[in-house]
């Protein structure tokens, strides 16, 4: 018998006739055979209902009674669903964060797992129940206290049940039928991707692809638990994010690039005239880094020989940007420079791919693509299996595009383009 | 300092601003120099809209599954009275049931409390905080499933925390003055009582009236725990609710009745000629017992000489009905009856006072007044401190109506009647 772990997000929790859809589906992995223990968000729009309704009492409510009223969203979602599955005549049990043992830190809020006790959780799937489990949710280790543990706190919960539980599969079911080469809402041509490892997973989300958060990816391959992405409205195999494995990772028909992911959620703050000498640079980021704000790309100019001067530029998180703005005015006399630029309408575009490790000329090969359609580059980073730059958010879209049929990503495009092997 | 429980219902916390006002309140009762935990419901409408959302996925849910659902109501409005409180700068830290440690029996829906451990609660409230408990709700003893008490449980808890934590008064906290001679709706000129027994006030709530809950009232008895029922709608003096001082209760002063209740809420059936021999009584209500319903009145005819058989008729709730009936036409041929009759266009009006008890004609004066206002008597039942009869449904109201004037009740009508007695 396997064990099975699925999440269902809250667009597949919309109302009581998804909840049933889901009910039925839960069931048919239960009859044909498996163990289910189930992890749900929040019904659809409830979570945005509740902070509607805080927000009507506090205009800054403490983040410990935040915690306490957000987690009654999952705690309705999950009744429901095991009453829909009872209706089917299957036995479904729900438990809160706490009472399925997953263990956070105090940090209200966006706490993170620090360890999962799922004894109830083992005991009642050996009594041969469904068990529907509260995402989003835990209790911390100290103070037992409620706590929620931010975005993407439901498809963390679900791999670290499957991680504990030592499920076969963590099932993560969303809105659409899995990774995607690139975001088809930019990219119609865009092409379900059957298998993805998890390392590459991992910088794609980094890189912003939305389906999968980071830190879910993250745990996923720290545990070694293989994820299923896969399209809640359809029985369609969506894609398997699974361990690289090294042996075949050189194989001929493997893939060189696995997608184009882009974000829009960053700006770009520019420290303009600051003194060329030893240290300057991390007096800048050790000001922001005080403030608890991740950087993300740095370029430095070349110093001007004339004036002595250089300009660095760094990205951040555009909810982090004003207040990062404000650290830096506040140590200009002490770091030295001469002005602060800010400019929240930037946009990056990444390539992401394990096969470009040992594949030269893919950075080229997207500085040409991007050169033939006008789109100016703004910064660049890269690492051993991704590539990315920053374009003026306008562009943004057009350089997914030009990127993503540059490497013949397209699905009526043909073969994708291979670097150093013979097929795809 | 004193220790005040306050227990606000949902109409108290219909919306945000109920609760700011709600907080308003309680930071008052802080500021005034107490420690204060205040017992909450669910928001206004909250537990019928969950409800609702239940019966869209399945007919009839899972008690558990009902439990866990229902409880995220508490939880909501906790969490967000919390922050009302925190918004005026006091500081409020909200408790599930649970975690305030009150602990239940497993019979979920209707859970008893078998025993409060507040722990949590006491080092809160010593650290100076104000404490939000969700009212309604425990987890089991045995098996620490979460569980519901049913109707009345929220003022059930708060006299049960008032209890554990020797609190010096529980304030329920209701959208009327306090307890009325009788239905304010019925009898325009009810009065507010300034003070009742707890012994009359478990007469009162055992008779039908609403403003509290019969096994609220027995619990503060048992463990004399002071209740001031008042209005969140206004800061008068509501009433008191207090132990019945036996040095006191023959004082001249003491009203001899303290109300007039009234139930609609239950059918009558009568068992038609049933052989009058011994231990048929006992088997029929056996037969009704099996099936856990609680019979109230019961009245026994002499029985016919000519035929040797004789009706028996007895009240219970209304929604127990088709179910008793069911129950004793399956033991007709057992039994040995002609027939059953069931009527529930019934009313019950009950007079209670422990003044009645050292004062014989209550009873009297309460047949004439009924006979006076053209009110037939069907079934009759006295306790000592009560006198209870049922009539006509349709005649209910001025039943209530005659009694109350009757004895001298009505606001304006001048001095209570008095028997052995000089005082008002």
């Amino acid at each position: 018998m396997s064990l099975v772990v699925q999440k269902y997000g809250g667009s597949s929790l919309a109302d009581a006739d998804s909840i049933k859809r889901v009910a039925r589906r839960i069931v048919d992995t239960r009859k044909a055979g498996n163990q289910v223990c189930v992890v749900v968000s929040a019904m659809g729009d409830t979570t945005d209902e509740l902070l509607e309704l805080s927000a009507q009492v506090s205009p800054d409510p403490p983040d410990r009674e935040l915690d306490m009223l957000l987690t009654a969203g999952e705690r309705m979602s999950m009744a429901l669903l095991s009453m829909a599955i009872a209706d089917l005549g299957d036995s479904a049990r729900s438990y809160t964060g706490s009472q399925a043992g997953v263990i956070t830190d105090d940090a209200h809020g966006h706490a993170r797992i620090i360890d999962v006790t799922p004894g109830r959780i083992q005991t009642a799937l050996s009594e041969g129940h469904i068990v529907i489990v509260a995402g989003f949710q835990g209790v911390s280790q100290a103070s037992k206290e409620i706590t929620t543990l931010g975005r993407g706190g439901s498809d963390t919960t679900a791999v670290a049940l499957a991680a504990a539980l030592k499920a076969d599969v963590c099932e993560i079911y969303t809105d659409v039928d899995g990774i995607f080469t690139a975001d088809p809402r930019i990219v119609p041509t865009a092409r379900k991707v059957d298998r993805i490892s998890n390392e590459e997973m991992q910088e794609m989300a980094a890189s912003g692809a939305k389906v999968l958060m980071l830190r879910c990816v993250e745990y996923a391959r720290r545990f070694g638990v293989p994820i299923h992405v896969r399209s809640s409205f359809s029985h369609r195999e969506g894609t398997w994010v699974v361990e690289s494995n090294s042996e075949e990772e050189g194989a001929m028909e493997d893939p060189i690039i696995a997608g184009v992911a882009h974000d829009r959620s960053e700006a770009k703050i520019t420290v303009v005239g600051v003194v060329d000498s030893p240290g300057k640079a991390a007096e800048i980021f050790k000001a922001v880094a005080s403030e608890q704000i991740n950087i993300d790309m740095i370029v430095q100019n070349v110093s001007a020989l004339e004036t002595g001067t250089t300009d660095v530029s760094f990205t951040l998180p555009k909810t982090d940007g004003q207040r990062a703005v404000h650290t830096l005015r506040a140590a200009q006399e002490m770091i030295g420079f001469e002005s602060l630029q800010y400019d929240d309408q930037i946009g990056k575009v990444s390539l992401v791919g394990s096969g470009m490790r040992s594949n030269p000329g893919v950075s080229a090969t997207l500085f040409q693509a991007l050169a033939d359609n006008g789109i100016n580059i703004e910064m660049i980073s890269t690492s051993e299996i991704r590539v990315s730059v920053v374009t003026r958010d306008d562009q943004l879209d057009d350089a997914v595009r030009a990127i993503h049929t540059a490497f013949g990503l397209d699905s009526a495009g043909g073969e994708a383009v291979v670097y150093g092997g013979t097929g795809r």
